[in-house]
C-alpha cells in the first residue's frame, strides 16, 4: 500500500482502506486531518445524515441494520456510523462491528464504522462530524449515525445529523427517563420500537399526545412511527418518515440549516482550543495565581490578560462595533 | 453629598452611603467598579465570609438574623449580604431588608445588603463576592452571606465564602433533594434547624452517618448542629463550629485555599469576557457563517480564528511550553 499520494485523494478515488485510516485520524485528533479534510471539502454535503438515537435496549442497531438493508434495496449507498461513548475502544464497539460485517461485508455499497470514546465530549462529537464528513465526501448517498441517547455528548453527537430518529420501546422505564431527558425535543422522527410487547399502544398514544402539545407551533410534525425492526415490521414506515422530513428540510433551508450547526461546532472548537492555548501553553494559570500573590486585586488581573489578547487582534472594520 | 472623592476612598472613610454605592455599581457591572476596588484591595481579606446556604423555607434568615445578633454582643461588626437568584430586583430582596433592617438599623455595626439576579449566572456570582469584597474593605469583622441552595448560581455564590453552613429541616422533602444535589459535598458545617419538628433526631443522625462515611478521608471533620433558629436555640453550637472551621483553615493555609478559589474566579471572568469581545464584539460569529458560506471548511475557519488570537499573543519566557 502505497503513501505517496494523500489519504484525501485516494478517498476520492474510492480507496476504502483511507477512509478508514481517515476516519482513525479524525477519531485521534490527528492534526494531519484537518488538511485532509480541506481538500475532500468540495465533496461535502451530498449525503443525507440520519441520527438514529434512544436508551440502551430499545434496539437501535436492528433498526439501523434494518434501514441500510431496505436503503440497498433502493439501490441507495450507506455509510454507518456508531458511536458509544460509554465503551473503551477494544470493547462493545469493535464487538458491534464483527457482528454488523456479517450481513454487509461483502456489499461495497455499504461502509460501517464504530468510534468509541477519546478524550472530551466535545472531541467525540468532532470527531462523529468529522467521520460523517469523510464517509459523506466518499460518495455515500445515506449515513446513519448511530448513539445512544443518554447524555450530553451523545446530544452533541446528533449535532452532525440532518435527521434525528430516537427510538423508544414499550416497559423500559429509561423510555420514560428519555422524555424528561429532552429527548423528545430533539426528535425529527419517533419509533416506538419492539411494537409488539404489551404497552405499545399506551405508549404510542402518549408520545403522538406528547408531540402534538409540544410541538403545535412546529411546521414539521414530529411521525410517531410504529416498528419492530427485529420482525421488519414498520422499517419501510420509519425510512418514509425519516424521507419526508429531508424533503421538508431541504424546502426549507436545508443550507443554512446546516450551516448554522457548522457554525456552532466551529466555536465549540475554537473556544476549547483557546482555553487550552491561553491557560495552560501559554501559562495563563500560573499568572493568575502569581499576580494574585503580588497583591494585584482580581479585576486588575483579568484586566490585564484580556487586553493582551484584545489588543492583538486584527478588528474588522465592516463589523459595527 | 459632595461626589469630589472617589466611592473607595469614602468607604475607606467609613462611608455607608458610599458602600452601599459601590455594591450597585459591582451589581450592574459598573466599568468604574474594578478601579474602585483596585484602591480598597489591600484592605480586602480581614473579614471572614460564613456562607449560609439550604433549601427554601428552612430558616435560613432566621438564622442568619440570630448569628449576627450573637456577633454583635461579643462586639463583633456584622455585614449581611443576602442573595437571591430566582427574585426580581423590585420583589423579595428588597422586602427582606425592610424586615430585617427593623432589628439592626441603628446599629452602626451591622450592614445589611440584599441582592437579586442580573444577568447571568457567573454575573451574579461575581456580584456577591465583590460586595463581599468592598464591606469587607470597609472594615465588618464577619459577613453572612445567605443564598437559597437550588442550583449551580448558587453553588457559584457559595465560592465567596470561607466557610459554608448548609441550613436543612427535618420533614421538608427539599432537605433530602439538597442531600442529592450536591449541598453536603460543600457543608463545612451542617445545621438542622427547627430541631423541635418530628423528624429532625432522624435527620441528624442520617446526616452525621453521611457527613462521617464521605468525608472519612478528609482533616475537618463536618459537625452536625441541632439549633431552632426562631426560638434561639442552638445557635450559639453553630456559630462555635463556625469559629472552630474558620481555626482550622488558617491554621492549614488560608492565603493559599483563598488565593485559589479568586483564580477560578478570575478564569471564569476571563473566559466570560473573551467570548463576548471575540465572538460578539469583534464578529467571530459572523465571520464564521460568511467563511463557511463561501466553502472554507470548518477546520480551516476555527485555524484561522485561532492564529489571530495565538500569534497576537506574549509568549511569556519562563513558561515551559
Amino acid at each position: 500500500m502505497t503513501e505517496r499520494s494523500g489519504l484525501a485523494e485516494r478517498v476520492l478515488q474510492g480507496d476504502r482502506t483511507a477512509l478508514a485510516r481517515l476516519i482513525t485520524w479524525a477519531e485521534n485528533g490527528d492534526p494531519r486531518f484537518a488538511g485532509e479534510l480541506a481538500r475532500l471539502w468540495s465533496r461535502v454535503g451530498r449525503a443525507w445524515r440520519v441520527g438514529v438515537t434512544g436508551p440502551p435496549g430499545v434496539g437501535k442497531s436492528t433498526l439501523v441494520d434494518e434501514l441500510a438493508r431496505l436503503l440497498r434495496a433502493e439501490s441507495k449507498s450507506v455509510g454507518v456510523v456508531a458511536v458509544d461513548p460509554s465503551s473503551p475502544y477494544t470493547g462493545g464497539a469493535l464487538l458491534g462491528d464483527r457482528i454488523r460485517m456479517e450481513d454487509h461485508t461483502l456489499d461495497a455499497g455499504v461502509f460501517i464504522r464504530s468510534m468509541a470514546s477519546r478524550g472530551s465530549h466535545g472531541g467525540l462529537a468532532r470527531a462523529a462530524t468529522s467521520a460523517c464528513d469523510v464517509v459523506d465526501a466518499f460518495g455515500f448517498d445515506r449515513i446513519l449515525l448511530e448513539t445512544v441517547g443518554v447524555g450530553q455528548a451523545e446530544y452533541d453527537v446528533l449535532d452532525a445529523a440532518d435527521t434525528i430518529v430516537v427510538v423508544l420501546c414499550p416497559g423500559a422505564g429509561d423510555s420514560i427517563q428519555a422524555m424528561k431527558a429532552g429527548l423528545l425535543e430533539v426528535a425529527d422522527v419517533l419509533v416506538v420500537n419492539k411494537a409488539e410487547l404489551p404497552g405499545s399502544d399506551r405508549l404510542l398514544n402518549d408520545l403522538t399526545e406528547a408531540v402534538h402539545v409540544r410541538f403545535l407551533e412546529r411546521e414539521w410534525k414530529v411521525p410517531v412511527v410504529a416498528a419492530s425492526a427485529g420482525t421488519r415490521f414498520g422499517v419501510e414506515a420509519v425510512l418514509a418518515a425519516v424521507e419526508e422530513h429531508r424533503v421538508h428540510v431541504e424546502r426549507s433551508g436545508l443550507e443554512l440549516a446546516r450551516r448554522r450547526k457548522r457554525a456552532a461546532q466551529v466555536r465549540h472548537a475554537v473556544n476549547e482550543a483557546l482555553a487550552e492555548a491561553l491557560w495552560v501553553e501559554n501559562g495563563w494559570s500560573a499568572r493568575i495565581e502569581r499576580d494574585l500573590a503580588a497583591g494585584r486585586s482580581p479585576h486588575e488581573v483579568a484586566a490585564a490578560l484580556l487586553s493582551e489578547v484584545v489588543n492583538g487582534l486584527h478588528k474588522p472594520s465592516e463589523v459595527k462595533r
